[in-house]
């Protein structure tokens, strides 16, 4: 890791720098896919399957006796540690739903919102290096409680042409339809596009490679909208000297196995915490089956040390991480200053990996910097929210000349006349 | 108008169809500006500004002395409606803040969400034909109520190198921070960017020509989030026999005036209804001073007669209108079937206009088929929900082994470990 002793203030956004990404390579490579999903449809899912996945299936469509043989493989353990998680995020996005009552703005105008989930939505989970079943509750359970009514999954087969039990077995609990086995590029043209077999959708979520990144924003220029721009994921742990230096490091290394692209920040007032957390950090990298990749994101990785927890609580802000872990004595003294995070875990005995899988929050989090502007997943990214008004011919008495009047200043006579013709009826 | 009558509901998805719109060409003539403003700032805002909008400005930042100026040319009358105005969409807005308690998902698992204001938010007010100072209420109240810190707007100058007084007002009466007389592409160029003038944002807002929306889904491409994506604007009225023709052709006009490719849609199950609307569309438009883009905009309009509202809502659904105005005997039975629209207008004396201008609701929506999943601009397009999570001793001791069960199942041991060494230390 990197290592950055009281810096300036104005070297700050260079120790915050992400890597730039630059997409538009790999768009050209992914263009022609999205394209001829929507020319050939399922024939142009087969032949790319083929290609990147390396199976050949007859089918796209998860099966019922499939969902059953997933079931069978998934432990008793496993099965009751998803409920426990399932319990935990249902509760967490049920109360997200905010019953909402109309206001009378003026006499006789009534004004509203009406929630309204949105009607087609498409999950993306990985295949690759680790089976993301956790990503498919954070999706799927707040898609069923927006009322969403269809939702799909796609998902990319291995060589048996098989999709991970327990990604199946979590897609059924959480009520969701349809899931195919379709990965990749092409899945997500397939969400925009729909084929034969593949529902078109309004709006596509969930995490994946670059190809599939690149992918969803040629979706959105199709029209269909995502959750959020994606990056490489991020943790910054804020530390004072009471932090056990083992937990920092355990966490920091939760983060940095993702991939060799993860981003580690350690933030601490404490010069003597820092060497012990590079100690640690050594120590138990050693032993990780994901060494490689975890040593590889360490390399990108910083630690500063600087003169207050105001004073890291600005930088973080200025990082704007994904996962903020605050390891101090008294968080919740910390918490007023967060103003750029994902998701925020107080306190020595709430690591990320807690709301990774289980406390009940969402896990699919701004990165890149994006917490700056966007928020996590939530209820609010499944449902619309409509306005509604409601203007009696008092309200319009009333209110109609305001209206007349900022009409005709703006030079929207049609506009004016709308009221005026109303108002003479009235009269 | 064109006219379908009884249509199939195979043609359905055709009427429904917008023009395809690609940005793609003017991508290429707004990439140069954005590039140039980033690389040398505010000397390039000037010559742009000197380009396209023809004036040289020796500075960009509108002056104390202006806004003064500005206020004394607005008109009581017109100060007065503002002020309602204000007044209504501050309460409608203001409501939209629900306080969240934390909830504790199990004993000793605490979670909430904190409501945070985007710091540095970015208002795009266009010039042109109609000075949208509704827009800059639209834009400016919001923000303010969600507590972002820094609000800067832009809008081009005239030829005279002034902005309209209107706007000057509003943004002023607002609590808009700073206001610059840049336009274009390269407003949304300095916005992204920063300049030595004028600031970098986290979020622009607002219309604006094709230009402006191609620059700000370049800006997106740079890291910065957008309202929503923007195409022309739409209205589509539903009306049974109860309805007043010459109010429908009003609304219909109402909205073809914006510009020649506005669109409009005129559902209803009344073929004598049919007629008088189009009699009362040829009467008002031409008295209209817009009344050429209302022409050309009522070219590419249609009316369709159906044999229900039920049908009717089907094929609204299927459209997915920015503005839906239910001119029907009993609007609050339609609301229901609502699934895909902006904003609504409930019965014979609710003009979109209403909504445009002074209801309370937001007339930033979503236009071309976007409110499938987009809502409109609310207080949630200018906060973040951070989530937070704090976990006890105790609480971790429960949770920690669903936590390791996960984290093992999807193969991320250091996601286990993070856990296993805090329960290590508890015991």
């Amino acid at each position: 890791m990197q290592q950055f002793l009281y810096p300036d203030r104005n070297q700050w956004s260079e120790i915050a720098a992400r890597p730039v990404q630059s997409l538009a390579e790999i768009e050209v490579r992914v263009q022609p896919v999205m394209d001829r999903v929507k020319a050939d449809g399922d024939s142009a899912l087969k032949a790319f399957t083929l290609q990147f996945d390396g199976v050949e299936l007859s089918q796209f469509t998860v099966q019922e006796q499939e969902f059953e043989e997933a079931a069978q493989l998934v432990s008793d353990d496993l099965k009751q540690a998803i409920q426990v998680a399932i319990d935990n995020i249902t509760i967490f996005h049920q109360q997200q739903f905010q019953e909402e009552m109309p206001i009378e703005t003026e006499p006789g105008v009534l004004c509203w919102r009406k929630w309204v989930g949105i009607e087609k939505v498409g999950l993306y989970i990985p295949g690759g290096t680790a089976p993301l079943f956790s990503t498919v509750l954070m999706l799927a359970i707040p898609a069923k409680l927006a009322g969403c009514k269809t939702v799909v999954l796609c998902s990319p087969p291995n060589k048996e042409g098989k999709i991970h039990p327990a990604i199946l077995y979590a897609a059924q609990l959480c009520g969701v339809q349809q899931v195919f086995k379709v990965g990749g590029a092409q899945a997500i043209g397939a969400m925009t596009f729909g084929t034969e077999t593949v529902p078109q959708v309004y709006k596509i979520f969930g995490p994946g490679n670059q190809y599939v990144t690149a992918a969803k924003q040629l979706a959105m220029k199709a029209g269909v909208a995502i959750d959020m721009p994606a990056g490489p994921s991020e943790v910054a742990v804020v530390a004072d000297f009471t932090a056990n230096p083992d937990f920092i490091a355990a966490d920091l290394l939760s983060q940095a196995e993702h991939g060799a692209d993860s981003q580690v920040v350690f933030v601490t007032t404490d010069e003597a915490l820092l060497e012990k957390v590079k100690a640690a950090v050594e120590e138990q990298v050693s032993i990780l089956p994901r060494m490689e990749f975890a040593r590889k994101a360490l390399d990108n990785s910083r630690m500063i040390l600087l003169e207050s927890l105001e004073e890291a609580m600005d930088f973080i802000n200025e990082y704007a991480p994904e996962h903020l872990i605050l390891q101090v004595a008294a968080p919740e003294l910390l918490a007023p200053l967060v103003i750029n995070a994902g998701s925020v875990f107080m306190g020595h005995f709430t690591p990320e990996a807690a709301g990774d899988y289980a406390s009940g929050t969402n896990h699919t989090l701004p990165t890149n910097g994006y917490a700056r502007a966007y928020s996590g997943v939530s209820l609010d990214s499944f449902v619309k929210k409509i306005t509604f008004q409601s203007i009696s011919e008092a309200g319009l008495k009333k209110l109609g000349p305001v209206i007349e009047t900022m009409a005709a200043a703006e030079s929207l006579q049609a506009h004016k006349n709308a009221v005026s013709i109303r108002l003479k009826a009235l009269k």
